[in-house]
């Protein structure tokens, strides 16, 4: 290590530290705080938010990177992996002039704001305006960031979500699903169709039980509530920080399984986020590898894992204990139909796990074209409602269920939708090579002994942090990059046979 | 307004988020955080309390406060007071070199954590080299202090926790107390043995009702959930932000009086917390002035208010309905016999009314003479044993009951005692003060009718932050500085009628 290397440490610690202490206060925020509390709360987040951004773009950091990417040669591997984590987060917050950074700030701000109304309203012109200006600034950044990275411009944008990721990666593999899906619907639907429909779950359900359950799964996917909690939001999340990681689900007193798919998807970025690698704790290097591997993680405790008839049968007695069920309804079986039943609907978040990645395609095509200037908000309405039918085979009525569904665009998040589906990419492929290892790996499952799999996520996933790329990374642990084959074989498998 | 003085401000503005920061961050220790996020939460409360130390030391500060001094007359009042409090403050943190600071915190830290297991094992012994350390300690910063503020060293040690209070002002009250009370916690004792006893609570209360019952209680003293929470942590206390403000009891199923207690005494912290002048909530003109006031504020809700016959009987019947309970020992008389008994007591924190200022007294000498060099720690416990006898009239027999009873020496607080006795004082003024201006107020209080106390708390206390002095606090509100006859009248027609 050297001198000037230990000194970027120290500030990366510092930042560390407060992005740690804005993740509790936003997780507050979330889940406990009075609605009175905003205006305070927002002055401390923007505060906090502001001195890390200070502490980041300080001129001095320029000189000592440039300084210690000298020094590499001194350098261990794990540290010159956590420079170049350094060197990437700095040239993300810094090559952006601060006047545009404020107004992208400001653009989304109100433009998420409008759209909360204009989606209730179903009123797309009231959201054009704002959405256009989003847009617009969106594209400069990209332009900048292109420029800078010697990319395209929506890959620019892509690198911040998931370093690495390209649009030649993702159109090749994103072109093989859209060949495979739109058949692979109709077969899915049709093969479920000609066999006995699911038997409805029309319960009630006390929040209180529920969450009892839900910890007692917790507990069975390893959770340690020495280092974490689970509580109630809007909207679930993992948030929290090393040590603390705090999970959320909301509940239904009508059905139980939505809240608990939920506290099992969150569980898995739990786990991972609680394997980081502690001794760079601190460090950029210590943080997750990308979107794209931090879904991978929740998607494989949710799908591969949680829709899996072995861990069904497994939790079957636990959910007819905690919640004093009992009857046909209430099987592993059942189960396994209602939460692999394929549909075709209009809104991604309930979307099933072989029409997500139509919805996600669908966007994912039309904010490239966005970005590259190739259409503008004016004919979003339009070309999202051509796609739809394309890709689903179904048209939304309106906007409100077509394509002002989602807050990303009002929000300003460009190029972060391609991680979903890459997640549930890479979930199906780090668990074949799972199961390679674990040879009676269903077996563990079915008898509660998750430990197996945990560890091999750990030693070949979680523990590695961001210190080789996404490619890399998923070339150790399964023996090649992204490989979407391994995704459609599983789907066969599963939906087919 | 100048621009040097605005300079300030926008300073103190980040200061104050970051500080507020910190004590939701400190709530959420002490009420949600699983054991095993202690690591990363001292971390990150480290972190922020560096960055705040950092932007209030900055030397430009300096330069600043002098040029806005300079142009005194181009402000306005409440910027002058504000000044007045950014030049405290600056000058506090500046004052003690580094090296002292952190040798000190250290010192502190080490005690308090010595202090927990050698109380639990009444180990004097093991205390006394890092109590003596943190005496020395305290020592060097109080004559630094004051060569600086030009006063006593015990007077520099109080100005931080209750600016203004002197050694001279303590001495002439707390004098006429040492006359008045031994003599009268005899009387009182005799005049309530005289009377019947109160008839014992035992009873078996469901913590969650008597959360119920606390949350009524709170809504009857005016506390805005939309601004604030109730929740449970070891010691009760008072936090959370401004427009956030979170307070804390903990439940004994045995008894629900000092549970209930301790809400009401919280509660009236949170009003003054809540009432601060909002047009300066993020300036230190805002802040409460001292802990002689805030401890009034809490003081005047538990004990003026909470204690009266009045308020027990207007919250007997909340009582029996949210607890279910019935039976000669749950009248409005036996809650006042009860807890406002007077016994002779070894602990501070069991204490009633009449006997607590005795206590305090005890530890005001004692500290006193600690920091003027006539007591050293290995003297310590004969001299408590000896006050403990002439005050009160009882002789603890071991330390763990006698000097190491309290956190405030072993965590470095030396001058916080005398606040507690002066909020005493202070709130037993104010609330006649009140009662002048409100002739009808037990009728008031009896019919629930808290407002009009609250609006005048308001109007003469609380919106004024820390404008004026506590002297000219008291004397605006009240037509006196601090009136300890005023006290000794008030326990006199309590306890001997």
């Amino acid at each position: 290590m050297t001198e000037n290397y230990l000194q970027l440490e120290a500030i990366f610690k510092k930042i560390t530290s407060i992005h740690s202490a804005s993740s509790i206060l936003n997780w507050d925020k979330a889940v406990i705080m009075p609605s009175g509390g905003a205006e305070t709360r927002t002055e401390q987040m923007a505060t906090l938010g502001l001195i890390a951004h200070e502490l980041l773009t300080n001129p001095k950091n320029s000189d000592l990177l440039k300084a210690a990417e000298h020094e590499a040669s001194q350098l261990s591997d794990w540290n010159l992996a956590n420079l170049k984590e350094m060197r990437r987060i700095y040239d993300h917050a810094t090559i952006i002039p601060e006047q545009l950074v404020e107004a992208v700030t400001k653009a989304n701000s109100k433009c998420e704001m409008v759209w909360r109304s204009a989606r209730a309203e179903n009123d797309f012109k009231k959201l054009e305006p704002y959405l256009t200006e989003n847009l617009n600034l969106t594209r400069k950044i990209a332009e900048i960031k292109s420029e800078r990275f010697n990319c395209s411009k929506y890959d620019a944008l892509l690198d911040e979500y998931d370093p690495g990721l390209t649009t030649a990666k993702i159109d090749k593999i994103f072109g093989k699903l859209e060949q495979f899906l739109p058949n692979f619907i109709n077969q899915v639907i049709e093969h479920q169709a000609s066999k006995p429909a699911p038997l409805a779950i029309n319960g009630n359900f006390p929040v209180d039980m529920q969450k009892e359950l839900g910890l007692e799964i917790m507990k069975l996917l390893g959770f340690d509530f020495n280092h974490g909690r689970l509580d109630v939001s809007n909207h679930p999340f993992c948030g929290g920080t090393y040590g603390d990681i705090r999970i959320t689900t909301r509940y239904s007193e009508q059905d139980f399984l939505p809240s608990l798919t939920a506290i099992i998807h969150e569980a898995g970025h739990a786990l991972y986020e609680s394997n980081r690698p502690q001794q760079y704790i601190y460090q950029p290097v210590s943080r997750a590898r990308g979107m794209g591997i931090h879904e991978s993680q929740s998607l494989l405790m949710e799908r591969q894992v949680g829709c899996s008839i072995e861990f069904l049968e497994l939790i079957q007695p636990i959910i007819a204990s905690k919640l004093k069920v009992s009857g046909p309804e209430y099987t592993a079986e059942n189960f396994y139909k209602i939460i692999n039943q394929v549909k075709r609907s209009l809104i991604r978040v309930e979307a099933d796990e072989v029409t997500y990645p139509a919805h996600v395609i669908l966007r994912y095509n039309l904010e490239k074209d966005m970005i590259e200037g190739k259409l503008e908000i004016k004919d979003l309405p339009e070309a999202w409602r051509s796609s739809m039918q394309a890709l689903i085979g179904i048209t939304p009525e309106d906007d409100k269920d077509g394509c002002m569904q989602d807050i990303h665009w009002p929000m300003g998040a460009f190029g972060y939708f391609p991680t979903y589906s890459f997640g549930a990419i890479h979930a199906a492929q780090i668990f074949a090579a799972a199961k390679r290892a674990i040879p009676n790996m269903a077996v563990e499952i079915k008898q509660g002994n998750i430990h197996p799999l945990n560890n091999w996520l750990k030693e070949n996933i979680h523990k590695y942090g961001s210190k080789y790329s996404t490619s890399d990374l998923l070339t150790k642990a399964t023996g090649s990059d992204t490989d979407v084959d391994c995704f459609i074989n599983y789907l066969q498998n599963k939906f087919l046979s």
